[in-house]
C-alpha cells in the first residue's frame, strides 16, 4: 500500500531581514497586523476549522484575503492544515503551539472590547 | 483676559452601525487592525508624545499614515491632545483612559513575540 500523501503542510516563518525593527510588538504585526488575520484565528480558537467556516463567519471576510492570510499563517507557524473527517483531499486548519499561545492577546483584545466599546458582545468564552 | 482656546479635542468613536459585528475582537481591530497603529500606541505607554518622536521609532511610520491613525486614535477616545511644553501652538498627544486600558494587550503581544519569535528584544518594561 503506497504511504500516505504528506500533504500536512508547515512552512517557516519569514526571515528576520523582514523585519522592521526587532520589537516583539512590530514583529508580531508583521504577521497579523490587520484587520482580518486575528478573526481567522479567534474562529479557530472557537472550534471553526474550515475554509468555509472562516467565510460564514458574521464580519464576510472576502476568499480572497482567507486564502492569503491562511497562507500567511501557515507560513509564520500559527496554523497547519489537517485532513477533515469528511473527505481525504480536503484539508481544515488547526492551531500550532505558537498559535494557541495567541489566546492571551485574543482574550486581551475581547476584554478590552467588551469595556470600552459599547453593545460589543463576547462569542469567546469569558476565563 | 481671554480663555484658554479650547484645543483639546476628543472626538467620539464612529457610529457602531460602521462595525462589522458586535465581536468585541472585531470591533477593536476596526479601530487598530493594522501594521502601525499599536505601534504609535507602544511608543505613547513608552513616554513618546510628539509627532516626531513616532517618526523617529525604529519602524519608520510614514507622515501621511501618522496623521491618519493620530486623528483615527483620537476619534476613538483612545488619545487627546495636549499642548506641548516648549510651545503654545504646538500639539502633543497622550493616551486617555480607554488608550492606558491597551496595555495588557500590549503586553501579552510583547510577550508572545519574545516566546515566539527569535531575535526579538522588548523596548517595553517587563511587568
Amino acid at each position: 500500500m503506497p504511504k500516505a500523501k504528506a500533504s500536512i503542510r508547515q512552512l517557516k516563518a519569514p526571515p528576520p531581514s523582514s523585519r522592521r525593527s526587532p520589537c516583539p510588538v512590530s514583529c508580531a504585526l508583521d504577521i497579523f497586523g490587520d484587520r482580518w488575520t486575528l478573526l481567522v484565528i479567534r474562529d479557530l480558537m472557537l472550534g471553526r476549522s474550515r475554509f468555509k467556516d472562516f467565510v460564514n463567519s458574521p464580519e464576510g471576510i472576502p476568499t480572497n484575503i482567507l486564502s492569503e492570510r491562511l497562507e500567511r499563517l501557515l507560513a509564520a507557524g500559527i496554523v497547519r492544515q489537517i485532513p477533515t473527517s469528511d473527505s481525504g483531499k480536503r484539508m481544515a486548519y488547526e492551531l500550532t503551539e505558537k498559535g494557541e499561545a495567541l489566546r492571551p492577546i485574543m482574550k486581551s483584545m475581547r476584554d478590552w472590547g467588551l469595556t470600552w466599546e459599547p453593545g460589543t458582545k463576547a462569542v469567546l468564552q469569558q476565563s
